[in-house]
């Protein structure tokens, strides 16, 4: 008998697939979540209408609701946003929609690797560029490539995750100028730089932005997310994202989610300035070296080999991201920004680590 | 400046989106969901965990305790079970792997849209049959056809949507046997026919099964399906799945469910004995010819034109399925199966609606 898995596509065979390794630990900072929770107000108003709406009908097929909040909420219209499941929903209807065998897209790598991963199923060709040395992202590299290799869509995650560098948006502004293909700006961690692209939508129709409820909105749990585009450009994506896409307890914990963002909004100020603590202080450990960061993460150079520093973190019940394995970044972990409890047992740990490592400030392989 | 449209693939452009034209109405038996909603008393412990559980973290990166409880429900193996956002979203993972340039997909039509959407986007092949005249699968044919044009895939939805027929197992072990491609089982509808293709699974690693909690399991508004297959088969689709596609909250919902599925049995009975009932009063309404059903729809020709007698039903607060654009289906509307008291309504008021129709009894167009 053959082998049903004859019928699988090669491209699909060799891939490996996305996975994580997440041992439970008291302090979780692997995943660049919200650590502060959802504010209790907010679940309670949602739990009420949960208990209200009967649960064996399907969402409405346009959830208007959902779009004209997210309209208010973003400053976009509401004709060019859609709502997906995560916005890993929404960045697989845009490559399914553009990229297949021939079609060349652009990143710049260290970054998110879901990216490539889709791009790859769909049989399209990854042009990876690195990051410049100081892990920031290359735009005069870009803005070259794009002509030079005739580049379809250009990815672009800003903050970019796991580095936490931004594209400018003078850099960005060019890029859109001179390039007539499309500019995806993932801006999952943008609450965290206190600034969005959303504005350039107006002037450039070929820029799609993204955006998530998992970070700063607290809401990983639930899977949220929305795109924001030309009208034109929505309602072609629109064709390759499923009907009922959202359920209406995640649709629901969204709208009064935003309606409450008053709720929110300290809550991301206080995770900012933890931020800007967590680095001074990593700054002042021999052994570690943090890159400054927009986003609610903090990557970070480690003398220690990522893999010993994750086992000796874990066993105070830390667990933070081994980014080792992400180009350019063999020396490397990143640490999400916890509570302020959170952040100073993890500052204190890290000092007893590196205090008491026999290499300290010796040899540290820094560059 | 150029058109960011160029870069959206030409086979989707040419695609009109799936839309439904659905207005609200009193008595809603438009997308055969479950009428009686979620029993109470699983609602309350849904809500209860919700509340107890962090919003801001992510689901677990593979939903153990999930795939168990659905394991040990659908008497399958855990490792050959992944789960979706609605199953719509493991048809289109099951489709992304498969499907490409030169696929050949055969389906038989009129069945469920979607899967000719998704085999067109991804650029595969639509081998389309049609079902017998009186609207079964044409086992023969399709057994003829699989080897002749060398098919890929096929999809079958058993029992279909719209129609309400089964395949039997008899040919679908046939089919199994002959075919060396996948053979994609739909059941979401199973509850409704008390049978279920699921043993099969052991003795054909070509098979692949997909279920749904949105229709019998009363969850349509919180998207949750599931696939099951050979492991080794599950493992290559889960790469087209998205990282944490299921929400915490549907997927406690789903647990529970499982975990109370004796409150929902008698509401599942009900609907069949519903079913029964509505058929028998269906045939007896000149100018109505009801097709036997084992979902919990009944696929039903009109001597008036459907869409006409879509605005007579919504004159009475009434919301049917007109699905004359489906092949074959020209004079046809489909009924879900309401609560008893919808299906009174249902009935009299088509009583009134033929009744009252010149045309009544006379030149029924009805083969």
């Amino acid at each position: 008998m053959p082998n049903p898995l004859d019928k699988i596509k090669t491209q699909v065979k060799k891939l490996s697939a996305y996975t994580l390794n997440a041992p439970e630990c008291r302090v979780k900072i692997n995943q660049n979540e919200n650590p502060y929770d959802m504010p209790e107000e907010i679940k309670t108003q949602v739990l009420a209408r949960l208990a209200n709406r009967p649960w064996s009908r399907y969402p409405t097929f346009v959830p208007v609701d959902l779009l004209v909040t997210m309209a208010r909420f973003s400053s976009w219209r509401a004709d060019g946003i859609l709502a997906g499941n995560g916005s890993n929903e929404l960045i697989q209807a845009l490559l399914t929609v553009t990229v297949g065998p021939g079609t060349k897209v652009l990143i710049s790598e260290p970054t998110f690797t879901l990216y490539r991963l889709l791009i790859e199923i769909l049989g399209g060709e990854v042009i990876s560029l690195p990051l410049t040395s100081d892990l920031q992202y290359d735009t005069d590299l870009i803005k070259h490539t794009v002509i030079e290799k005739a580049i379809d869509l250009v990815i672009i995650c800003s903050p970019n995750n796991p580095t936490g560098g931004v594209i400018k948006d003078k850099d960005l502004i060019e890029l859109l100028t001179d390039f007539s293909g499309l500019v995806i700006l993932d801006e999952a961690y943008h609450e965290f730089s206190e600034h969005t692209v959303v504005p350039l939508l107006k002037q450039f129709s070929n820029l799609i932005v993204l955006r998530t409820f998992s970070k700063a909105m607290a809401m990983a749990g639930l899977r949220v997310g929305y795109l924001l585009s030309h009208p034109d450009l929505a309602r072609e994506i629109a064709k390759a994202k499923l009907p009922y896409n959202l359920n209406f307890f995640s649709l629901t914990a969204a709208i009064v989610t935003m309606e409450h963002f008053d709720l929110l909004a300290p809550i991301i100020n206080k995770l900012i300035a933890e931020r800007e603590r967590l680095f001074t202080a990593l700054s002042q450990i021999p052994g570690l070296q943090p890159i400054p960061s927009q986003a609610n993460f903090i990557l970070t150079k480690t003398s220690i080999s990522p893999s010993e520093l994750m086992a000796k973190l874990q066993a105070k019940d830390i667990l933070a991201r081994d980014v080792s394995r992400y180009p350019m970044l063999n020396n490397y972990v990143r640490f999400s920004v916890g509570t302020e409890k959170e952040n100073n047992e993890l500052i204190e740990t890290l000092q007893e680590i590196f205090t008491n490592h026999p290499i300290v400030g010796q040899n540290l392989p820094l560059n």
